[in-house]
């Protein structure tokens, strides 16, 4: 059985993390998108108030994957939620069970933590995820739509008070 | 013209807020959901380590609404962004453009900081905010669906590791 372990990100993982960023964005067809620098992701997991956490799973000691998550919050709980921006396991290493591992890993610190929720978004194309995460008994949110205002709205936006 | 002022919570707020949640989620139709307490959202207000921040905005010096917000964050920008939670407002105060003021107060608080998205979820039911916010410059973010494990669910996910 091949090993498979979860261990939080240090700073030295970050160009590593970097790597996997742009591999995901790759697989999700929006590479373009992609503007992140070591420098920004240094500052964003272990800067002065670090605003994400990161761990790195790895298959026989090679890192292959990782999971990228921030609190996010209820109100009606008045709770903390995990909420996972990012979770990618580098095409060789999959059908092993390392993705299984890290959702696990990640609601068990929702659970320690006394987080209630556990959320993530996911592609509507992405079929396979979709019917993976409903396996692990994740429910989609149906009738909400997240709006965005970004770039030049949002400056025109906050100019206008 | 009426005066609108708006200015971040104390923890004087926090039995106001929780009415707030509360007309708030009544007017979603969700109000079986609330089981907020003063004393979970004193701690994630203004315990140790905040994870969330509110306003209160008032009509001449009557405090009439109110909007939590928290960091999210995007690996693709390695920024944070300003994630809305709460957004509310007493209906009869609606119409005297606080909802506006609220939202570029918020959208100011993202510029300054550096927060390059400023994002929220809108029931789909819901037409009139989704034609205001359209107004301001806001774009719907198709094509993702929200996945959630909580509960028992959570629990389940988190002993297996």
């Amino acid at each position: 059985m091949p090993r498979i372990d979860i261990r939080p990100a240090t700073s030295r993982d970050i160009p590593l993390i970097l790597s996997f960023i742009r591999e995901l964005a790759v697989y999700e067809k929006l590479e373009r998108e992609v503007v992140a620098t070591e420098e920004n992701l240094r500052a964003a997991l272990f800067g002065e108030r670090p605003v994400v956490e990161a761990v790195i799973a790895s298959l026989d000691a090679e890192p292959v994957g990782y999971a990228l998550f921030f609190p996010n919050f209820s109100t009606f709980l008045a709770r903390p939620g995990l909420y996972l921006e990012d979770l990618y396991v580098r095409p060789v290493a999959r059908g092993a069970g390392v993705g299984r591992e890290l959702l696990e890993y990640l609601a068990r610190v929702a659970v320690e933590r006394g987080w209630e929720r556990f959320e993530w978004a996911v592609l509507d194309w992405n079929e396979p995820a979709i019917g993976f995460y409903r396996k692990l008994g994740a429910e989609p949110l149906t009738g909400w739509t997240i709006f965005r205002v970004t770039g030049k709205a949002l400056q025109k936006l906050g100019r206008n008070l």
